[in-house]
């Protein structure tokens, strides 16, 4: 019962997952694998994405994993049901509890969405909120320059902040109480974003969800990870794991003291 | 793919969670039995509470519900894997998802837990927030004059207020982050209990949290409703019909339009 938790990401923006399945679940082991060699996947084909999601779970099988979470909205979008018909494991993406949050915190029943352009253009998240609670009013807005400022780690800087402020303007202007960051980058630029939409609006991350819903899932099935040895988190990414290292210790800091962490880059890609 | 959600509780408290049902799963169908004639459970003894919640359960098994809502704190810390262990279908508590969300939502690490005598005593919040994060400070304060106050429809009185002010006293002197409204009755008195509690400690429903994890559930089992016909809720009691109906209107006023109702008071108890 010493199983991993696999989460996959097409670069860094799934450890905003990993972040907080450390936070929320203390005692899961977590492996990781971003595949920087190829992100972002938002502008990439629906075929494309499904083949390199495909190839991720391959690898991550052979830690014989409790479940796989596919920690990117791209990738959830076009190659969730994909992988679920090939493993007996559960598989979970980030849409459904992103728009579960929102359909449970919005009162006035209009949501905003941003998102890749992939994300935006598969309509993913009009779907998940529509198939439960129809009458919803969804807007969506493609925001394609925030994926490559959080890979390049400029996340924090001045032009960071203004590219942000600018890209929400035709948002803004909606009543909406709630707004899903449909892409795992996003939490990493949320005091911009949250600056951008102002006090009234909810930012609702899908990262904090999932990893509540990973949480839910492995209690239902009996599958929780017990309290009796403390996990050893692994990390794979495709391209150079210097940057990758830095971007994780960074945004994981707080989770790195507690746990031993091995790095590799695998040769999958 | 029709089948009911089947909602049960010791008298009117559980309505809180139908009513969250309603609002975040619009298109299914629920079935309500409250055990008017028995509340409260609160002061009764486990292998009392357990009976009755097999006598329940027995009862709303003739609808051939997909799914068991233990719509009760007392009866989810004494009688669910009893009837975890008694049925087919997926039986859902209200302590689990509440426990989660004041997990995700906690940075200071102190949790606050408000519920009836049974509760408290059994300490099943505080089982089910170790047994995740073992880390957690646990607060805990029963409240056994909050149930008879909305059973006896007197949730909006001075009285009532006065009442929920002087019984938070002692918790309030704690660094909490967050309050788990540990009993389903108490979201009726959502407004003494934050101005009781100050505007620092985010209140947690387990009405809103268990609506949201039942919604998880039926997801990823392929069971949610579709939205080809209008959902006829049916509501149950075991005691006076009038007031029980009076309260349910008035709590479910919103939702009480969309769809039909059937009342109906069997005989099992």
């Amino acid at each position: 019962m010493h199983n991993a938790i696999a989460v996959l990401d097409s670069g860094v923006g799934g450890l905003t997952v990993v972040k907080e399945v450390l936070r929320q679940l203390p005692q899961e082991k977590v492996i990781y694998f971003g595949d920087t060699a190829r992100t972002p996947y938002g502008p990439r084909s629906p075929e494309e994405v499904v083949l390199f999601t495909r190839q991720i779970v391959d690898y991550l099988t052979q830690f014989e994993p409790k479940m796989i979470v596919i920690a990117c909205n791209t990738a959830t979008a076009v190659a969730l049901e994909d992988i679920r018909s090939r493993v007996e494991i559960p598989v979970v993406g980030v849409i459904a509890p992103g728009a579960r949050a929102a359909i449970k915190h919005t009162r006035r029943g209009t949501v905003g969405v941003i998102g890749t352009e992939g994300t935006v253009k598969s309509r993913a998240y009009e779907y998940a909120l529509k198939e439960i609670s129809p009458q919803l009013e969804i807007v969506s807005l493609a925001c394609p320059t925030f994926v490559p400022l959080v890979e390049s780690g400029q996340f924090l800087s001045d032009h960071a902040k203004e590219t942000v402020r600018i890209t929400l303007e035709p948002i803004r202007r909606f009543p909406l109480d709630c707004l899903i960051l449909g892409c795992t980058h996003y939490p990493f630029l949320t005091g911009a974003i949250r600056e951008g939409m102002g006090p009234d609006v909810t930012l609702i991350s899908s990262a904090e969800e999932t990893a509540r819903e990973i949480s839910a899932i492995l209690y239902h099935r009996g599958q929780l990870a017990k309290a009796d040895r403390t996990p050893v988190h692994q990390f794979f990414c495709s391209g150079d794991p210097v940057m990758f290292k830095q971007i994780a210790c960074a945004w994981l800091e707080k989770y790195m003291d507690a746990s031993p962490v091995v790095w590799q880059v695998p040769t999958i890609v």
